[in-house]
């Protein structure tokens, strides 16, 4: 029961990372995000979701996810999750607010779940960027959790932006993309 | 930035927890999840939070967690999600509501986070058990997240029973002995 957790990101992540590239623009930061969500569905890795965390100035990449739920065993492992992990592995702290960081952003192709809103706060992050809506993904069957107007709220009063609807018909496409290969819709 | 991440509970953990017993009533639960919180203050190997989840009605124990996040440079590794995480590895499914499963319940030495409750949503359990209260944790200094009656109301219509205050007095004891240690409130 207790012996070690490995999480491992997908093999062909690797291909869709370019280390030293600079994301400047929101629109690119989506688009690493979405392509994620979209290969993650074509190569039946999981979920139709993806996630990538960006220094908020410089657009530098420091993390990167996908939905990794069914394949690990392991209901935590949404696209946030994965991104705020794995970027705080890259700075080494707990907190991307750490002394001497700049700010982080986190972008995800789908609004938001309550489990990953909680997340995003305790990971530190400046700025929410998202995709497809809350609406859209509960019209395709994926319950959103415990989320309500004032959990925004919530999160703005600690210092996190939030910035919607960002290439939203391209995000939103991923979903149907893996509606129309019969993609299971757990937690619906 | 994408190589594995490995989750490691400490090796103490394993000497409190004995396989073959049943936990029959909820004390008796909520006792380990207090061990576990008090043995990580201790040890200095993390937050005092303790978590476990069982079989609703046998008692037997299916997973194990502590709070790991300064350690793990990991702001998602609250008890509550090892403790989900464990028990999914344990039963093989990222649901512990799978075909052919017993019910499930997570026991929380401390009332779970927003992140922590959507996580325990996703998690599939029927019952969460908490010791010390929100306003208890918040008092010490740590942000719970957005966290609202509505969160409650909205886990219950999928099926979740809440059973607050079970040795509230022991599981604040916990707290209070983090603070007496100069532990840190990260997130506060």
């Amino acid at each position: 029961m207790i012996g070690p957790l490995t999480i491992a990101l997908p093999d062909w992540t690797a291909d869709l990372v370019d280390p030293g590239r600079a994301f400047r623009s929101v629109e690119e930061r989506m688009q690493l995000a979405i392509a994620l969500a979209r290969e993650n569905v074509l190569r039946g890795s999981g979920g139709p979701f993806g996630a990538a965390v960006f220094e908020l100035e410089t657009g530098r990449l420091v993390g990167v996810g996908v939905n990794l739920v069914v394949g690990h065993h392991n209901s935590v492992l949404h696209a946030e999750i994965l991104a705020l992990m794995t970027a705080e592995q890259a700075v080494g702290s707990y907190s991307l607010r750490a002394d001497g960081l700049p700010a982080h952003e986190l972008v995800a192709s789908c609004s938001p779940c309550a489990m990953c809103l909680g997340a995003a706060l305790w990971g530190g992050v400046r700025r929410i960027t998202t995709g497809a809506t809350r609406e859209e993904a509960m019209a395709f069957g994926f319950d959103e959790g415990p989320v309500f107007p004032e959990s925004y709220r919530y999160l703005e009063r600690r210092g996190i932006a939030f910035h919607a609807d960002v290439l939203r018909a391209e995000a939103k496409a991923v979903l149907e993309l893996y509606q129309d290969q019969g993609g299971m819709v757990y937690n619906g």
